[in-house]
């Protein structure tokens, strides 16, 4: 691999247990929520809801729903069914995606779809995208319905924009972007302005948190995308290069072929068109051109700004332990691949 | 096919236009509001669901909340936002089930997903379900989201159980009309509920227009599922035996099977195990001794019985124009196999 940039360098790791620690209490009430609401006699729903909550994911947009309440000063529990809703919408989305992609593993397990079979995932995303609305309109506040409503929509329209084009290695660096924004960004966003929101935060605040949010979305969603050809499977819960044997045109593959243009088109046009007939060899190749060609740390050098952004969106909020545990995280999003 | 009961032929025909001419004005609105609705740049959104939403549908849903509002008394139109949301709840679970089914045909059409791919489907599904949650929050009605989040939730918990139960030929009446109340009336209910609350409605008559829509939708499914073994392709706009070829347990072949035990069990054990495999000389039988033993006929008579429980849970309000159509529904709803 290449060197990495002595920029990247400086950059302190950060780490998401600070805000764990710090949400410990709050997210064992989300938990609960979590965990009440998903339950239904039909057994099938709560078999399969469980296998993808429990899985051990971060929980990391509750989290933020959580942390940017607390930042607001938050001093009830009035966004914790916000929490668990946004938990309800990711997780919903997750199993639609799986469906789509046709992927084999989520979270380090095998994808729920494989084990129950596509049917039911797409139907129990559809219970738990419902519940996610019977949690928001218990809370009354039609502010927060309306956030979570949009930001549903937004993603719903990221995931087909993503379908139509994501085969296409003429990919825009900015219509990726725009995708990332849409199907991952938004719920980050979403998850805090509607925490802000329930914690009663003036305007200044809401917005500062949705930027938060929003910044901080990308960021992980750009380096989720590189650690598809710089991760190992253990710490992506899936394999590396499933996006590459997907055909996914993401963007350190939309850069390595726009730095290659003239000589590796043949390979790209080949590999980018025949998805699952990739051989490892195909794959071990494109990793070493979008590392080689510099594409995976410019990747990263952009998910470096969007951290750094998100970090700027804080420095209205007096400095103190929910904002420190939140520039952490926002840290902790691009170091992950070192 | 056996002589139709005396007592059937006493039931007048109803009709549907009566309502439809009635609410011509409100359905022009909640038609632009559908059409402004689905757009979005990602343009197979608007594409597929216009296939669907404008391939002539009755719009019995968003007209059972237009009717429900205007019975209550609702001079203004604060009910076409939810008219709307209904009908894409709606459309949203047709894509999600038709991919779930793999059905051929909707509506007389070739059914979106064997056009646009069952992932374009699920997902411009989820859109339009948030979309309908964007415009249930405009209205403001918390009351309105909670009627109408909760149907969402029974209606997925519905099309969950159906999926684990229907190829189930022990499948009980009681479990049957379980998941008829869940996957369909709970929408015909929900649908005239929230009208009647955003009529502003006393308790009485919410209560009164919900038991009518719950009503109204067991005997619409029951038709339904009568007309897949009594009915021509052009009435049904779908193929006739549709059901029977995916196996589905629905309660005219759950009698036909309970009348003919010990005579026909060989049969439709071997027909109903393998769902896409059976001939047509094998639906031409199913259909012989689904009429002949009389289970279609009680199948009709129960969804009579669901008909005039909801033109009787409409005894309340004053006799006039909506209340007569509703009535008229009522029975069109039974009258569809003549």
């Amino acid at each position: 691999m290449d060197a990495v940039k002595p920029a990247a360098n400086v950059r302190p790791a950060g780490d998401v247990e600070t805000l764990v620690r710090l949400a410990q209490a709050d997210m064992a009430a989300v938990d609960a929520l979590i965990t009440a609401r998903m339950q239904s006699p039909v057994q099938v729903i709560p078999a399969l809801a469980e296998h993808l909550i429990t899985a051990g994911g971060k929980r990391l947009r509750p989290l933020l729903t959580v942390a940017a309440a607390r930042l607001a000063g938050a001093d009830g529990d009035a966004h914790h069914k916000l929490a668990a809703a946004v938990e309800f919408i990711h997780t919903a989305t997750l199993l639609h995606d799986d469906v789509v992609d046709g992927s084999q593993m989520r979270r380090g397990k095998v994808a729920a779809h494989l084990i129950w079979g596509p049917a039911s995932s797409v139907l129990v995303g559809d219970y738990l995208f419902a519940r996610a609305f019977e949690l928001m309109v218990e809370t009354g506040s039609l502010r927060a319905l309306a956030i979570l409503s949009r930001a549903s929509s937004v993603i719903a329209e990221g995931e087909v924009l993503q379908l139509t084009r994501a085969h296409d290695l003429q990919l825009t660096q900015a219509t990726y972007l725009e995708i990332v924004q849409a199907k991952t960004a938004e719920l980050f966003a979403a998850a805090a302005e509607s925490g802000a929101v329930a914690a009663g935060a003036l305007e200044a605040g809401v917005s500062a948190l949705r930027a938060y949010g929003l910044n901080l979305g990308l960021a992980f969603q750009l380096v989720d995308d590189a650690l598809d050809y710089g991760g190992q499977s253990e710490v992506l819960g899936k394999n590396a290069g499933d996006d590459f044997r997907e055909g996914k045109a993401t963007l350190p593959l939309l850069l390595a072929v726009a730095r290659t243009r003239g000589k590796e088109d043949g390979f790209w046009d080949r590999v980018m068109n025949r998805p699952g007939e990739q051989s490892d060899a195909d794959f071990k190749r494109a990793r070493e051109i979008v590392v080689g060609s510099g594409a995976l740390q410019a990747t990263l050098d952009l998910a470096g700004d969007y951290a750094d952004a998100a970090k700027e969106a804080l420095a209205g909020f007096p400095a103190g332990d929910w904002r420190r545990a939140l520039e952490e995280l926002a840290d902790f999003a691009v170091s992950r691949l070192a």
